[in-house]
């Protein structure tokens, strides 16, 4: 007997008939004689809704005020989960966060799970019952409701079957299993059997929205199989696991494209000490966030500093970076908001040589340029125009073999 | 500086607009200087969204689950006003039942206040914060959540007010007072300056919708002075306090009718000891609750026993006494669906003579049969034919001279 946590997303409880397709699908894991955890998100659009009324409310709901307000979807969800699987006969039991209880810190709108005490599930699990349990939420020290952020179920999920030891984290979303590129952009894309966390790490971190980044990193750190699935057919998925030896002979597994990016330039910066501290730190009082970062080899004591930046948040970063150049005696500040970021990710590029070229001549080829770069172990991201986005992901999808398993 | 308990149903607080519009009139309380703790229902229509919801997920909910869904209702509100006090610059702060705490027993549905922890809320008075709780709902000590039936709100606020030892508790609903009868079947119908927790809590249970019984019975028990107010005027108002001298010297106070009433006569039932047992036991057993019982003086060991039920209730409450019925040998079953209940109450009553009398020929003068007759010391009730219910109200109205303060 095994214990596996499932996973539901929002489009997979949108209404009371899906609700009672994922009880099947909770009940058929349950007749296999494994305990089962489920986690839910709110029914899609829902948390949208209770957003919409909490800025109604204010310009800046209250951070506290807001995190109660929209954790109530999850309430929503479970109950109604719980209410079907009791009325076709089984034991079953909802969870919110204060009850489990899942302990988080302060962040409210984007708190962190600092521990789950399991003890309360697992004698539910022992009854025979089905635990569901409200994902996106928890509670603070003090009782406070948090939330954890957008795709925070996923995170539930994982944290739960790490606390709980599961032997499986099964997260059921509406598509069946993470591919080499997005099937709407590549029409050749390939569903993976297997990815690696790390790999899986850098594709949600890069574009890729199957799973929230942080529910990767916490499957790593714990260990966690986790499968991703689709709700709405039996077939596919997609392992998340350790790296194995199979995994280094793919050179790269998947290429991702994120075309919410601005690019901002200071221009003729005074290369110092300080000069970066005294660009970014301002842009982060704001909570804006930096991605790509490149500075140019220094001319003359001076240099160019490029970073990318979220397009929502490219105007009050520009505001930001203008007053900060006057003040540091840059010559001015350019932006671009038609460009996007394309990434391929494959831990196997650590031991092969000439990933990067090839990627690069790819993208040459086609008359693609290449604006910025950056890389990791792992990984390779180019910022190109924006309009060559779909293009750049097709050509790199041939160019590495992605289609057909070699 | 006094502590005052303000509590608003779900007509005030329907929309955003009208969540604002209850800011302003707590804020004007707190600006007078006093401590405000703010009870609310869930918006209007919003418990019944979700209880269909849960009728649609199962055709018997279970209750566990069905209070924690339903309960979302005043986490929504809470959390909303809270945002707006906020962002007004108020210090304000929302608590659930768990928050509170709220302890309640098991009763899923309709489940009875315990106790209050007053200590959170004490605290956040003392820093100066306008407490804002939610209604309806508590936890029981396993840490579910429960919910108190409909008007339960009504009942937090007063079991706040006394738990915090409050100077006051104002209910603000969508009319302003307490009337002598319902002004929509009586125009005469005149708001009451005061009315006592008796006379009070008669009405509540005898078809006036302004207050839920319970919620009367606890201000009673620990002498919370209630104020109903309307919530969209500032005029007007009804206190509901400790019987005075001046209560005394009306011998009507009110009037109420309830409409939702069907009578079932068991005729000619051997009058043995067991009876009466034999038939309400079965119906008890259903939740189905049985009203006014009368019970003919015995005729040659036979009697008849004449009962009021719940219009809802009548089907299946006739068929379960139709089987009693022939177990214990009685002759037959009739019902009526077709009857009201009108009372007439007032504390001066008890020390006047002919009261009863008037009543009964107030309606026998416009040729209003009484098939039943039930009395307490402040109450007397009649059954009626439905289609005399207003004519009844309005003569009696007249003939207790209720239009004009005497």
């Amino acid at each position: 007997m095994a214990l596996v946590v499932q996973k539901f997303g929002g489009t997979s409880v949108a209404n009371i008939e899906k609700i009672k397709n994922v009880a099947k699908k909770v009940i058929r894991e349950r007749e296999k004689g494994n305990d089962v955890v489920v986690v839910l998100s709110a029914m899609a659009g829902e948390t949208d809704r209770l957003i919409n009324l909490a800025n109604a409310a204010a310009d800046s709901p209250d951070g506290r005020e807001y995190d109660s307000l929209i954790s109530t979807g999850e309430q929503v969800t479970v109950t109604l989960l719980a209410i079907v699987l009791i009325s076709m006969g089984f034991k079953a039991k909802s969870f919110l966060g204060f009850q489990v209880k899942i302990n988080t810190d302060q962040a409210y709108k984007k708190a962190r799970i600092k521990g789950i005490d399991p003890q309360a599930i697992q004698e539910e699990l022992k009854k025979g019952t089905i635990v569901v349990v409200a994902g996106f939420q928890g509670v603070d020290e003090e009782n406070n409701i948090t939330t954890l952020g957008r795709g925070g179920s996923d995170t539930s999920a994982v944290a739960l079957a790490a606390a709980l030891k599961a032997d499986q984290c099964d997260i059921y979303t509406d598509v069946d299993g993470v591919y080499t590129t997005d099937p709407n952009v590549c029409d050749r894309a390939r569903r993976l059997e297997k990815i690696s966390y790390d790999e899986m790490l850098e594709m949600a971190m890069t574009g890729a929205k199957v799973l929230q980044p942080r529910s990767v990193e916490m499957a790593k750190k714990y260990d966690v199989p986790v499968y991703v699935k689709s709700t709405f057919t039996d077939e596919g998925g997609t392992l998340v696991t350790k790296e194995d030896k199979d995994m280094e002979k793919e050179i790269v597994s998947g290429i991702t494209y994120d075309r919410d990016q601005a690019k901002i330039t200071v221009v003729h910066v005074p290369d110092k000490p300080g000069i970066a501290a005294a660009l970014f730190s301002p842009l982060s009082d704001k909570n804006i966030n930096v991605d790509m970062i490149i500075q140019n080899a220094s001319l003359e004591g001076f240099t160019d500093l490029t970073f990318t930046v979220s397009k929502k948040d490219l105007k009050e970063a520009q505001k930001i970076v203008e007053n900060t150049a006057r003040q540091i005696g840059a010559k001015k500040v350019e932006v671009d908001d038609e460009v996007a970021k394309v990434s391929i990710i494959g831990v196997g590029m650590a031991s092969h040589s000439g990933v990067a070229a090839k990627m690069f001549s790819t993208l040459a080829n086609e008359g693609v340029n290449i604006m910025m770069i950056s890389t990791s172990e792992i990984k390779i991201s180019c910022v190109i125009q924006r309009k060559y986005t779909e293009l750049a992901v097709s050509v790199l999808h041939d160019a590495f073999g992605l289609e057909k398993k070699k």
